[in-house]
Protein backbone atom coordinates (compact mmCIF):
# COMPACT_ATOMS: atom_id res chain seq x y z
CA UNK A 1 0.00 0.00 0.00
CA UNK A 2 1.22 2.94 -1.37
CA UNK A 3 0.65 6.57 0.49
CA UNK A 4 -1.28 7.12 -2.72
CA UNK A 5 -3.11 4.09 -2.15
CA UNK A 6 -4.13 5.03 1.37
CA UNK A 7 -4.52 9.36 0.43
CA UNK A 8 -7.33 7.82 -2.13
CA UNK A 9 -9.01 6.02 0.17
CA UNK A 10 -8.95 8.73 2.77
CA UNK A 11 -10.61 10.80 0.60
CA UNK A 12 -13.36 8.86 -0.94
CA UNK A 13 -13.84 7.30 2.30
CA UNK A 14 -14.52 11.25 3.71
CA UNK A 15 -16.11 12.70 0.80
CA UNK A 16 -20.28 12.74 1.24
CA UNK A 17 -22.45 14.90 -0.28
CA UNK A 18 -23.31 17.33 1.90
CA UNK A 19 -26.17 18.91 2.59
CA UNK A 20 -25.45 22.32 3.94
CA UNK A 21 -22.61 24.26 3.10
CA UNK A 22 -20.58 26.95 5.11
CA UNK A 23 -22.02 30.18 3.18
CA UNK A 24 -18.46 32.02 4.75
CA UNK A 25 -15.61 29.87 3.02
CA UNK A 26 -14.46 30.31 -0.30
CA UNK A 27 -12.45 27.67 -2.33
CA UNK A 28 -9.04 29.44 -3.17
CA UNK A 29 -7.59 30.42 -6.28
CA UNK A 30 -5.18 27.45 -6.80
CA UNK A 31 -7.93 24.72 -5.51
CA UNK A 32 -10.49 25.93 -7.65
CA UNK A 33 -7.57 25.75 -10.59
CA UNK A 34 -6.82 21.90 -9.92
CA UNK A 35 -10.95 21.46 -9.67
CA UNK A 36 -11.09 23.31 -13.59
CA UNK A 37 -8.42 21.32 -14.17
CA UNK A 38 -9.75 17.59 -13.61
CA UNK A 39 -12.86 19.51 -15.56
CA UNK A 40 -11.11 20.04 -18.55
CA UNK A 41 -9.31 16.77 -18.39
CA UNK A 42 -11.94 14.69 -18.05
CA UNK A 43 -12.40 11.76 -20.76
CA UNK A 44 -15.45 12.18 -23.27
CA UNK A 45 -16.12 9.53 -25.92
CA UNK A 46 -13.64 10.37 -28.97
CA UNK A 47 -12.68 13.18 -26.93
CA UNK A 48 -15.61 15.33 -28.22
CA UNK A 49 -16.29 17.28 -25.10
CA UNK A 50 -19.62 17.34 -26.08
CA UNK A 51 -20.44 19.90 -22.57
CA UNK A 52 -20.01 23.64 -21.33
CA UNK A 53 -19.46 23.69 -17.76
CA UNK A 54 -21.52 27.09 -16.45
CA UNK A 55 -19.58 28.04 -13.29
CA UNK A 56 -21.69 30.41 -11.45
CA UNK A 57 -20.07 32.01 -8.13
CA UNK A 58 -22.21 35.55 -8.25
CA UNK A 59 -24.08 36.09 -5.60
CA UNK A 60 -27.31 37.36 -7.11
CA UNK A 61 -27.13 35.12 -9.08
CA UNK A 62 -26.80 32.42 -6.63
CA UNK A 63 -29.92 33.91 -4.45
CA UNK A 64 -32.00 32.64 -7.51
CA UNK A 65 -30.77 29.29 -7.83
CA UNK A 66 -32.90 27.42 -4.72
CA UNK A 67 -35.94 28.47 -6.22
CA UNK A 68 -35.26 26.38 -9.38
CA UNK A 69 -33.16 23.56 -7.72
CA UNK A 70 -36.72 22.33 -6.23
CA UNK A 71 -35.51 24.49 -2.87
CA UNK A 72 -32.25 22.76 -2.20
CA UNK A 73 -30.03 25.65 -0.58
CA UNK A 74 -26.88 24.29 -2.02
CA UNK A 75 -26.30 26.15 -4.62
CA UNK A 76 -26.86 29.24 -2.95
CA UNK A 77 -24.94 28.61 -0.02
CA UNK A 78 -21.72 26.94 -1.50
CA UNK A 79 -18.98 28.65 -3.06
CA UNK A 80 -18.62 27.26 -6.77
CA UNK A 81 -21.54 26.13 -8.40
CA UNK A 82 -20.54 24.48 -11.51
CA UNK A 83 -23.62 22.95 -13.61
CA UNK A 84 -22.94 20.54 -16.70
CA UNK A 85 -24.06 21.67 -19.68
CA UNK A 86 -24.72 18.92 -22.31
CA UNK A 87 -24.23 19.63 -26.05
CA UNK A 88 -28.02 18.86 -27.30
CA UNK A 89 -26.72 17.61 -30.35
CA UNK A 90 -23.75 16.18 -32.70
CA UNK A 91 -24.01 17.97 -35.88
CA UNK A 92 -20.88 17.88 -38.50
CA UNK A 93 -20.24 21.49 -37.84
CA UNK A 94 -19.22 20.64 -34.05
CA UNK A 95 -17.46 17.27 -35.34
CA UNK A 96 -15.44 19.48 -37.71
CA UNK A 97 -15.18 22.40 -35.36
CA UNK A 98 -13.49 18.99 -32.84
CA UNK A 99 -11.15 18.22 -35.72
CA UNK A 100 -9.91 21.42 -36.47
CA UNK A 101 -8.77 21.68 -33.09
CA UNK A 102 -7.18 18.11 -33.23
CA UNK A 103 -5.18 19.65 -35.71
CA UNK A 104 -4.42 22.87 -34.70
CA UNK A 105 -3.08 21.04 -31.25
CA UNK A 106 -1.06 18.24 -33.16
CA UNK A 107 0.54 20.00 -36.37
CA UNK A 108 -1.13 17.69 -38.36
CA UNK A 109 -3.57 18.85 -41.38
CA UNK A 110 -7.23 18.48 -40.77
CA UNK A 111 -7.53 16.09 -44.17
CA UNK A 112 -5.40 13.87 -42.26
CA UNK A 113 -8.67 13.36 -39.75
CA UNK A 114 -10.65 13.10 -42.33
CA UNK A 115 -11.32 9.30 -41.13
CA UNK A 116 -12.16 10.14 -37.47
CA UNK A 117 -14.59 12.89 -39.02
CA UNK A 118 -16.38 10.05 -40.98
CA UNK A 119 -16.45 7.71 -38.09
CA UNK A 120 -17.55 10.16 -35.40
CA UNK A 121 -20.13 11.54 -37.92
CA UNK A 122 -21.14 7.84 -38.98
CA UNK A 123 -22.07 7.26 -34.81
CA UNK A 124 -23.67 10.90 -34.36
CA UNK A 125 -25.95 9.62 -36.95
CA UNK A 126 -26.91 6.10 -36.01
CA UNK A 127 -27.68 8.07 -32.32
CA UNK A 128 -30.34 10.45 -34.27
CA UNK A 129 -32.74 11.58 -31.47
CA UNK A 130 -30.33 9.98 -29.36
CA UNK A 131 -27.66 12.76 -29.27
CA UNK A 132 -28.45 14.61 -26.31
CA UNK A 133 -28.50 11.47 -24.03
CA UNK A 134 -25.32 10.30 -25.32
CA UNK A 135 -24.00 13.70 -24.35
CA UNK A 136 -26.13 13.59 -20.95
CA UNK A 137 -23.99 10.66 -20.16
CA UNK A 138 -20.68 12.15 -20.86
CA UNK A 139 -21.29 14.93 -18.73
CA UNK A 140 -21.19 12.13 -15.74
CA UNK A 141 -17.93 11.60 -16.22
CA UNK A 142 -16.15 14.91 -15.76
CA UNK A 143 -19.29 14.96 -12.77
CA UNK A 144 -16.91 12.01 -11.76
CA UNK A 145 -13.58 13.53 -12.28
CA UNK A 146 -14.63 16.31 -10.07
CA UNK A 147 -16.13 14.67 -7.13
CA UNK A 148 -12.84 12.81 -6.68
CA UNK A 149 -10.32 15.60 -7.23
CA UNK A 150 -12.76 17.37 -4.26
CA UNK A 151 -11.71 14.89 -2.20
CA UNK A 152 -8.60 14.89 -2.60
CA UNK A 153 -7.98 18.15 -2.29
CA UNK A 154 -11.05 17.99 0.68
CA UNK A 155 -13.45 20.30 -0.97
CA UNK A 156 -17.20 19.35 0.03
CA UNK A 157 -19.38 18.39 -2.89
CA UNK A 158 -22.92 18.07 -3.37
CA UNK A 159 -23.76 16.43 -7.03
CA UNK A 160 -27.50 17.62 -7.56
CA UNK A 161 -29.85 15.94 -10.20
CA UNK A 162 -32.55 17.96 -8.91
CA UNK A 163 -32.21 21.16 -11.13
CA UNK A 164 -35.26 22.48 -13.20
CA UNK A 165 -33.58 22.56 -16.41
CA UNK A 166 -36.57 24.38 -17.95
CA UNK A 167 -36.32 27.48 -15.58
CA UNK A 168 -32.44 26.80 -14.97
CA UNK A 169 -31.17 27.13 -18.56
CA UNK A 170 -32.76 31.15 -18.96
CA UNK A 171 -30.30 31.85 -15.62
CA UNK A 172 -27.63 30.78 -17.20
CA UNK A 173 -28.18 31.83 -20.70
CA UNK A 174 -28.68 28.53 -22.22
CA UNK A 175 -32.23 28.97 -23.24
CA UNK A 176 -32.40 28.62 -27.32
CA UNK A 177 -28.75 27.97 -27.00
CA UNK A 178 -27.16 24.33 -28.16
CA UNK A 179 -26.59 23.37 -24.92
CA UNK A 180 -29.03 22.52 -21.98
CA UNK A 181 -28.34 21.40 -18.02
CA UNK A 182 -28.35 18.22 -16.74
CA UNK A 183 -26.56 17.71 -13.39
CA UNK A 184 -24.70 20.13 -11.50
CA UNK A 185 -22.63 19.74 -8.51
CA UNK A 186 -21.93 22.26 -5.39
CA UNK A 187 -18.51 22.74 -3.95
CA UNK A 188 -17.22 24.82 -1.03
CA UNK A 189 -17.11 23.60 2.50
CA UNK A 190 -19.52 21.99 4.78
CA UNK A 191 -21.23 23.83 7.17
CA UNK A 192 -20.63 22.82 11.05
CA UNK A 193 -24.53 22.20 11.41
CA UNK A 194 -24.56 19.80 8.46
CA UNK A 195 -25.23 16.30 10.36
CA UNK A 196 -25.14 14.36 7.04
CA UNK A 197 -21.50 14.92 8.10
CA UNK A 198 -22.04 12.31 10.97
CA UNK A 199 -23.91 9.48 8.68
CA UNK A 200 -21.85 6.45 7.82
CA UNK A 201 -21.70 5.68 4.51
CA UNK A 202 -23.83 3.46 2.80
CA UNK A 203 -22.69 0.72 0.02
CA UNK A 204 -23.32 -2.62 -0.35
CA UNK A 205 -20.84 -5.47 0.38
CA UNK A 206 -18.45 -5.65 -2.57
CA UNK A 207 -19.50 -8.91 -2.95
CA UNK A 208 -23.16 -8.12 -3.83
CA UNK A 209 -21.70 -5.39 -6.37
CA UNK A 210 -18.03 -6.58 -7.91
CA UNK A 211 -18.39 -9.90 -10.21
CA UNK A 212 -15.09 -11.83 -11.07
CA UNK A 213 -15.16 -13.72 -13.99
CA UNK B 1 0.24 24.82 -4.94
CA UNK B 2 0.35 22.22 -2.57
CA UNK B 3 2.00 18.85 -4.05
CA UNK B 4 -1.69 17.15 -4.16
CA UNK B 5 -2.45 19.73 -6.46
CA UNK B 6 0.19 19.12 -9.04
CA UNK B 7 0.07 15.39 -8.09
CA UNK B 8 -3.56 15.30 -9.52
CA UNK B 9 -2.79 17.77 -12.41
CA UNK B 10 0.22 15.60 -13.47
CA UNK B 11 -2.11 12.30 -13.09
CA UNK B 12 -4.85 13.97 -15.60
CA UNK B 13 -2.47 15.39 -18.14
CA UNK B 14 -0.33 11.38 -18.49
CA UNK B 15 -3.44 9.50 -18.44
CA UNK B 16 -4.92 9.03 -22.50
CA UNK B 17 -6.66 6.40 -23.79
CA UNK B 18 -4.71 3.38 -24.71
CA UNK B 19 -5.15 1.55 -27.70
CA UNK B 20 -2.26 -0.93 -26.76
CA UNK B 21 -1.84 -2.85 -23.62
CA UNK B 22 0.99 -4.72 -22.66
CA UNK B 23 -0.64 -8.47 -22.65
CA UNK B 24 2.33 -9.31 -19.78
CA UNK B 25 2.12 -6.62 -17.49
CA UNK B 26 -0.71 -7.26 -14.61
CA UNK B 27 -1.90 -4.52 -12.17
CA UNK B 28 -0.42 -5.57 -8.48
CA UNK B 29 -3.55 -6.66 -5.97
CA UNK B 30 -2.40 -3.75 -4.00
CA UNK B 31 -3.35 -0.99 -6.62
CA UNK B 32 -5.86 -2.98 -8.12
CA UNK B 33 -7.80 -3.17 -4.22
CA UNK B 34 -7.65 0.72 -4.93
CA UNK B 35 -9.05 0.91 -8.36
CA UNK B 36 -11.86 -1.38 -6.78
CA UNK B 37 -12.52 1.34 -3.69
CA UNK B 38 -13.24 3.96 -6.36
CA UNK B 39 -15.95 1.66 -7.92
CA UNK B 40 -17.00 1.27 -4.64
CA UNK B 41 -17.34 4.67 -3.41
CA UNK B 42 -18.22 6.02 -6.27
CA UNK B 43 -21.32 8.75 -5.79
CA UNK B 44 -24.87 7.47 -7.54
CA UNK B 45 -28.09 9.07 -7.27
CA UNK B 46 -29.62 9.31 -3.58
CA UNK B 47 -26.80 6.50 -3.32
CA UNK B 48 -28.26 3.70 -4.87
CA UNK B 49 -25.70 2.23 -6.84
CA UNK B 50 -27.60 0.71 -9.53
CA UNK B 51 -25.11 -1.21 -11.27
CA UNK B 52 -22.69 -3.94 -10.71
CA UNK B 53 -19.04 -4.00 -11.54
CA UNK B 54 -18.06 -7.48 -13.93
CA UNK B 55 -14.12 -7.67 -13.72
CA UNK B 56 -13.13 -9.88 -16.33
CA UNK B 57 -8.98 -11.39 -16.04
CA UNK B 58 -10.01 -14.60 -16.84
CA UNK B 59 -7.41 -15.54 -20.41
CA UNK B 60 -9.62 -17.76 -22.00
CA UNK B 61 -12.82 -15.43 -21.33
CA UNK B 62 -11.05 -12.53 -22.04
CA UNK B 63 -9.95 -14.04 -25.79
CA UNK B 64 -13.52 -14.09 -26.55
CA UNK B 65 -13.97 -10.23 -26.04
CA UNK B 66 -12.78 -8.87 -29.03
CA UNK B 67 -15.56 -10.23 -30.93
CA UNK B 68 -18.14 -8.76 -29.32
CA UNK B 69 -16.66 -5.23 -29.12
CA UNK B 70 -15.94 -4.91 -32.84
CA UNK B 71 -12.84 -6.07 -33.36
CA UNK B 72 -11.10 -4.08 -30.40
CA UNK B 73 -8.09 -5.69 -28.60
CA UNK B 74 -7.75 -3.69 -25.60
CA UNK B 75 -10.21 -6.37 -24.10
CA UNK B 76 -8.05 -9.28 -24.44
CA UNK B 77 -4.69 -7.46 -24.09
CA UNK B 78 -5.64 -5.41 -20.81
CA UNK B 79 -4.98 -6.52 -17.30
CA UNK B 80 -8.53 -6.12 -16.07
CA UNK B 81 -11.29 -5.21 -18.14
CA UNK B 82 -13.99 -3.69 -16.17
CA UNK B 83 -18.11 -4.07 -17.66
CA UNK B 84 -20.29 -1.10 -15.90
CA UNK B 85 -23.70 -3.30 -15.90
CA UNK B 86 -26.57 -0.83 -15.26
CA UNK B 87 -29.75 -1.88 -13.62
CA UNK B 88 -32.93 -2.12 -16.19
CA UNK B 89 -34.86 -0.68 -13.22
CA UNK B 90 -35.41 0.82 -9.85
CA UNK B 91 -38.31 -1.19 -9.00
CA UNK B 92 -39.88 -1.03 -5.06
CA UNK B 93 -38.19 -4.59 -4.21
CA UNK B 94 -34.49 -2.99 -4.99
CA UNK B 95 -35.52 0.41 -2.92
CA UNK B 96 -36.38 -1.79 -0.31
CA UNK B 97 -33.18 -3.96 -0.16
CA UNK B 98 -31.31 -0.42 -0.28
CA UNK B 99 -33.43 0.64 2.56
CA UNK B 100 -32.76 -2.50 4.51
CA UNK B 101 -28.60 -1.56 3.46
CA UNK B 102 -29.04 1.61 5.28
CA UNK B 103 -30.62 0.39 8.34
CA UNK B 104 -27.83 -2.47 8.69
CA UNK B 105 -25.09 0.19 8.39
CA UNK B 106 -26.56 3.05 10.44
CA UNK B 107 -28.13 0.92 12.97
CA UNK B 108 -31.48 2.36 12.34
CA UNK B 109 -35.14 0.74 12.20
CA UNK B 110 -36.08 0.16 8.34
CA UNK B 111 -39.27 2.12 9.27
CA UNK B 112 -37.31 5.54 9.99
CA UNK B 113 -36.64 5.19 5.92
CA UNK B 114 -40.10 5.51 5.26
CA UNK B 115 -39.55 8.89 3.55
CA UNK B 116 -36.70 8.55 1.84
CA UNK B 117 -38.10 5.09 0.74
CA UNK B 118 -41.21 7.56 -0.60
CA UNK B 119 -39.11 9.57 -2.40
CA UNK B 120 -36.95 7.54 -4.46
CA UNK B 121 -40.06 5.17 -5.85
CA UNK B 122 -41.71 8.32 -6.89
CA UNK B 123 -38.75 9.57 -8.86
CA UNK B 124 -38.62 6.28 -10.27
CA UNK B 125 -41.75 5.97 -11.13
CA UNK B 126 -41.86 9.33 -13.04
CA UNK B 127 -38.47 8.12 -14.43
CA UNK B 128 -41.16 5.21 -15.91
CA UNK B 129 -39.06 3.78 -18.97
CA UNK B 130 -36.58 5.76 -18.25
CA UNK B 131 -35.34 4.00 -15.35
CA UNK B 132 -32.49 2.24 -17.46
CA UNK B 133 -31.30 5.57 -18.99
CA UNK B 134 -30.95 6.74 -15.53
CA UNK B 135 -29.01 4.40 -14.69
CA UNK B 136 -26.94 4.06 -17.19
CA UNK B 137 -25.74 7.71 -16.66
CA UNK B 138 -25.13 7.16 -13.07
CA UNK B 139 -22.50 4.48 -14.46
CA UNK B 140 -20.57 7.23 -16.13
CA UNK B 141 -19.68 8.75 -12.70
CA UNK B 142 -17.75 5.14 -10.89
CA UNK B 143 -16.42 5.13 -14.37
CA UNK B 144 -14.88 9.43 -14.29
CA UNK B 145 -13.64 8.23 -10.46
CA UNK B 146 -11.83 4.78 -11.57
CA UNK B 147 -10.41 6.64 -14.61
CA UNK B 148 -8.98 9.11 -12.32
CA UNK B 149 -7.73 6.86 -9.35
CA UNK B 150 -6.03 4.58 -12.25
CA UNK B 151 -4.11 7.94 -13.30
CA UNK B 152 -3.20 8.63 -10.18
CA UNK B 153 -2.18 5.25 -9.30
CA UNK B 154 -0.33 5.68 -13.13
CA UNK B 155 -2.33 2.63 -14.26
CA UNK B 156 -3.22 3.09 -17.99
CA UNK B 157 -6.99 2.88 -18.83
CA UNK B 158 -8.84 2.79 -22.29
CA UNK B 159 -12.49 3.79 -21.80
CA UNK B 160 -14.79 2.02 -24.46
CA UNK B 161 -18.79 2.56 -25.77
CA UNK B 162 -17.60 0.13 -28.24
CA UNK B 163 -19.18 -2.69 -26.47
CA UNK B 164 -22.06 -4.95 -28.52
CA UNK B 165 -24.20 -5.37 -25.25
CA UNK B 166 -26.56 -7.86 -26.84
CA UNK B 167 -23.32 -10.34 -27.58
CA UNK B 168 -21.26 -9.21 -24.29
CA UNK B 169 -24.23 -10.00 -22.01
CA UNK B 170 -24.51 -13.58 -22.88
CA UNK B 171 -20.71 -14.19 -21.68
CA UNK B 172 -21.52 -12.49 -18.39
CA UNK B 173 -23.89 -14.32 -17.63
CA UNK B 174 -26.11 -10.93 -17.68
CA UNK B 175 -28.56 -12.34 -20.04
CA UNK B 176 -31.68 -12.01 -18.44
CA UNK B 177 -30.99 -11.01 -15.60
CA UNK B 178 -31.72 -7.51 -13.65
CA UNK B 179 -28.42 -5.79 -15.18
CA UNK B 180 -27.37 -4.96 -19.17
CA UNK B 181 -23.78 -3.57 -19.89
CA UNK B 182 -23.09 0.32 -21.08
CA UNK B 183 -19.91 0.95 -20.86
CA UNK B 184 -16.44 -0.53 -19.78
CA UNK B 185 -12.91 0.07 -18.97
CA UNK B 186 -9.86 -1.62 -19.95
CA UNK B 187 -6.73 -1.56 -17.48
CA UNK B 188 -3.28 -2.23 -17.59
CA UNK B 189 -0.11 -0.76 -18.56
CA UNK B 190 0.44 0.81 -22.27
CA UNK B 191 2.49 -1.58 -24.42
CA UNK B 192 5.44 0.28 -25.41
CA UNK B 193 4.66 0.09 -29.15
CA UNK B 194 1.65 2.10 -28.56
CA UNK B 195 1.73 5.16 -30.95
CA UNK B 196 -1.19 6.82 -28.85
CA UNK B 197 0.70 7.52 -26.16
CA UNK B 198 2.83 10.06 -28.00
CA UNK B 199 -0.25 12.33 -29.63
CA UNK B 200 -0.89 15.68 -27.14
CA UNK B 201 -3.85 15.58 -25.57
CA UNK B 202 -6.25 17.62 -27.58
CA UNK B 203 -8.61 19.97 -25.66
CA UNK B 204 -11.09 22.61 -26.45
CA UNK B 205 -9.64 26.17 -25.33
CA UNK B 206 -10.94 26.73 -20.93
CA UNK B 207 -12.75 30.13 -22.44
CA UNK B 208 -14.62 27.55 -24.98
CA UNK B 209 -15.74 25.36 -22.71
CA UNK B 210 -16.11 27.37 -19.25
CA UNK B 211 -18.70 30.06 -18.52
CA UNK B 212 -18.01 31.87 -15.31
CA UNK B 213 -21.07 33.52 -14.08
Amino acid sequence: MTDLNSQLHDALQWRYATKQFDPFRTISAADWNSLQQALLLSHSSYGLQPWKFIVVTDPALKQQLPAVCWGQTQPRDCSHFVVFAARRTVDPQFVQQYLQRIAQVRSVPVTALEGLGTAINSKASRMGSEQLAWNSRQCYIPLGFLLQAAALLRIDACPMEGIQSDRLDPLLNLAGSDFTSVVACALGYRHAADRAALDAKVRFAAEDVIVSL
